[in-house]
């Protein structure tokens, strides 16, 4: 049982840019110069330094120099400092690379602590990059022994039950996790599993921020001796908190509810796409349908108004209510509208290619409306934002190079029911630092209608696909819970409908590795959590 | 010292298709079929059952499981055989998945040994799926003691010194070895210092085919006590040997030449992705450059000139050279030939779009381009290869949804110089196994004249990018060598140029993600090998 320390703490839960040490540094030294004199020690994320997750940076060596560079430059700082920092930075010796965390003070580096456990599954591949270190050893600082672990240490018991026996004081875990539907609960699962085992605190930080397809959720948090939650941040938003665990100074945030954090992270992660990708506005092909309506949505919350503009490219197949809808939506979202014909262009084309139809023809549409918005994007230097919802990229429902063109897709992780939810939610709630309206921004008839693709006459999504419902819920089973067709059948789905989604499944892989990056809003996102061959027999 | 085995040993080195249990069990079972009289035992490459590399249908328990299923039909079969065989196969007990190798006779599974040195860089992400083994003993087989390995296994000391200490007879090495320049000699290399440590001989049997990016090769192999070849099997084909280390039976197949190893690499890589995904029919764009000269040299010696159709699609920039060169290299081909020009396409377009300009205006002919592809290979049911080479995709000097649209690129991971090396070879070799003519298929004029994407009057490449030779010298240093840009400057490279190159290779990376997979001839291709973040600070 250790001696509850009565250091002051600042968690600093920052939102780093992977690869951008100097910009890190600065938000380094800002937060330090601005929690100094109140703290004895800042804690900042896993890797901050270069962000997490750096991917193959970390095998250049020029990369690796930069971060030590940028570390010496802390040490130098520290000397005018009164409190310490504990950053997290990749560490090398003369054969290997760790995932470390430093502590700095007083002009120092007073330890180096190696992370042990290295997650290679999901979305994690730190196998690639590090070599594990050995058990460490608690950190002397200030009177107190610091029980240091960096993330996937936490998980399990083997590093803290070692920190436990060399008698820490208290565990700070610096961590690069990001965000899942219930991710919170389970990191607290395991928290509080490390505190009841070794009878001593813990303090939680996590990074926030989007970075290419992961968002990062924050949410750092601690916990007491005995595993009651005393200290929470807020989700989704920079933020620092200084206290101590003998006084009852911390502020605990509430979590968003399931449906919120899945609309924060979506508006989080494109806003951070645009911003550390230097760019700003936004084009929308606006279909008057459910997904660029909520599409639409996300951007004008994440962005701005000012900063989204919606097409409408009317077809031969384009219905009066579409047009109404697209229309009626975007006014109530604040955007702007344009409205750019395709009819004439298919006509053309037509002349060219006559004896293009079936499929050809509907995917023609598709991909006029793809390079009329590429072709508006590159003059005016906006991104498209694609709206493929999982359910259609999970079947290949979509056109190569038609709706699927765009530079990212705040949808490609949500279902279509999830999608219907989220609309419907949006306009009964705004989300905390929106910045788009209040009050319904999407007609009730999106919500309601049949959705269709309109490429054809009187075509319906459930021509093709079975309903939604029922769609997802073979999807699900599919790809979240990674079962066999067969499996799905002993869940009483009807054998014809599960054939075909499991083979639309396979053989629409081709298009998923052409198409746009996206948010990550599940624990089995298409792509780097996900990794199946083009050529499958399976 | 071993005691050299009397042993007659049939090396299967077969073609397996990812996914495709049934079909590979076919052919490990008319194989068995065919070598049982001649054979004491057959050996296979690794993970045969499953085809290499399988990515995440490991994860799937329903996979694995007809995997198993499928072990157990061999397992029967080998009650009526005389010989044994030796696969690959995964391996799982209750809590942990091996990547095994099972020796199978006379109704039993005399044997399952694991991998002990998994590999997690490069392509490869054994430790997402796999548990390590405990190194194994040797297998009594027949009075001799065999000592297997698989893969990286033989790469490192550990597992053979093991083997040796436990007085194994000879080494077989299960295989799933991608194809890279020089790695023959690489893998020859690491044979040999096994052998020469353990004073007895070694087997190699690794597989061929294209998979997805990767190619195999084959070149199965043998070595004597001494570290002699006493066999090496041919490259990329299917062969059988059987021979035993005490005759002088078997056949040394010399090596291709580099660069008809990149070529007939390239050959397969795109033959088995059209037989894998069951397609056959293929489009080109021809511009009368080098690129879709060359690709569709490749398609046609891979595929027969019955299956390629080039497409000319003129605008007002095209030259009558092109136009001349594009014609004549596919007739010299034997291609089919279309020509479908875009110049009204692109004036119809800019009735839609006045403003249409710039870097606009020229992505614009590139997409008119791309949609006219594919929109006949929709109405055709053939796939569009597209052709932009790697010093191209380095850069992002494409456009996306346009010249970049297609299903695969046999040249994507070849520089620019490289391309010019292979079209000046194939004008004066055939390749072994092409389908294509002998002689000159591709007009000196295209090889010699300066290179331009033709998108605005009197464009050339070097308009915008440094002179091939140098691009491709500073492209290698940065991405086969990882070497930082201050790095490049000490190779005496010009400051402005090394500095334009870094910046345009980090700023499209948004353009690879969306790009069609193509085969994988470097050590360091585009994509699983290179895992760069997007949103990038450095």
């Amino acid at each position: 049982m250790g001696n509850t320390p009565t250091l002051r703490f600042t968690l600093a839960q920052i939102n780093p840019t992977v690869g951008g040490i100097d910009e890190n540094i600065n938000l380094i030294l800002s937060a330090w110069k601005k929690f100094d004199s109140v703290s004895d020690i800042i804690v900042f994320s896993e890797l901050v330094i270069t962000g997490y997750m750096p991917e193959d940076l970390l095998l250049n060596d020029g990369f690796i120099s930069i971060t030590e560079a940028a570390i010496e430059k802390l040490v130098k700082q520290s000397s005018t400092m009164k409190s310490a920092i504990l950053i997290g930075a990749p560490n090398r010796d003369k054969t290997a690379l760790y995932n470390a965390a430093y502590l700095i003070e007083n002009g120092k580096i007073l330890s180096i602590t190696h992370k042990v456990e290295l997650p290679n599954y999901g979305v994690f591949d730190e196998k690639r990059y590090f070599t594990s270190g050995t058990r460490p050893e608690p950190v002397d600082f200030r009177d107190y022994k610091l029980g240091i672990m960096i993330c996937e240490d936490m998980w399990l018991p083997n590093v803290a039950d070692y920190l436990s026996l060399k008698s820490a004081d208290v565990f700070i875990v610096l961590n690069g996790s990001p965000f899942e539907p219930h991710k919170q609960s389970i990191r607290i699962q395991h928290a509080r599993a490390r505190v009841e085992q070794a009878g001593i605190p813990l303090l939680y930080v996590n990074q926030i921020g989007g970075q290419d397809d992961l968002v990062y959720d924050g949410a750092s948090f601690a916990l007491n001796a005995k595993g009651d939650l005393i200290l929470q941040c807020e989700e989704f938003i920079e933020e620092f908190q200084t206290f101590s665990f003998l006084k009852d100074d911390a502020k605990i945030y509430l979590q968003h509810s399931e449906t919120e954090s899945l609309y924060q992270a979506a508006m989080l992660g494109l806003c951070d796409y645009m911003r550390k990708t230097n760019q700003s506005k936004i084009l929308i092909g606006m279909s008057g349908g459910i997904d660029s309506a909520l599409s639409a949505a996300i951007a004008v919350d994440a962005m701005g108004a000012e900063n989204v503009t919606c097409i409408m490219m009317e077809s031969e197949f384009t219905s009066s209510d579409s047009l109404n809808d697209a229309r009626d939506c975007t006014k109530k979202l604040g955007a702007n509208f344009e409205e750019i014909p395709i009819i004439a262009m298919v006509e053309n084309f037509m002349a060219a290619l006559p004896k293009t139809s079936g499929l050809a023809h509907e995917n023609l549409q598709a991909r006029l409306r793809g390079l009329t918005l590429m072709t508006l994007a590159n003059q005016c230097g906006a991104m498209v934002l694609t709206t493929g919802n999982k359910s259609e990229i999970a079947c290949g429902y979509s056109t190569l190079y038609g709706d699927m063109c765009g530079g990212f897709n705040v949808l490609k992780d949500l279902y279509k029911t999830q999608v219907y939810n989220l609309a419907t939610w949006r306009n009964s709630s705004k989300p905390v630092n929106a910045l788009g309206h209040d009050g319904v921004i999407i007609n009730q008839n999106i919500i309601t209608k049949a959705p269709t693709a309109e490429l054809r006459a009187g075509q319906k999504d459930q021509d093709s696909l079975p309903a939604y419902d029922e769609l997802d819920s073979i999807l699900m089973g599919l790809i979240e819970e990674d079962l066999s067709p067969s499996q799905m059948l002993a869940r009483g789905h009807n054998p014809e409908i599960v054939a075909k989604v499991s083979r639309l499944l396979k053989l629409s892989e081709y298009k998923r590795r052409q198409s746009a990056t996206g948010v990550r809003l599940s624990s089995r996102a298409f792509g780097r959590d996900r990794r199946v061959p083009i050529v499958n027999g399976f």
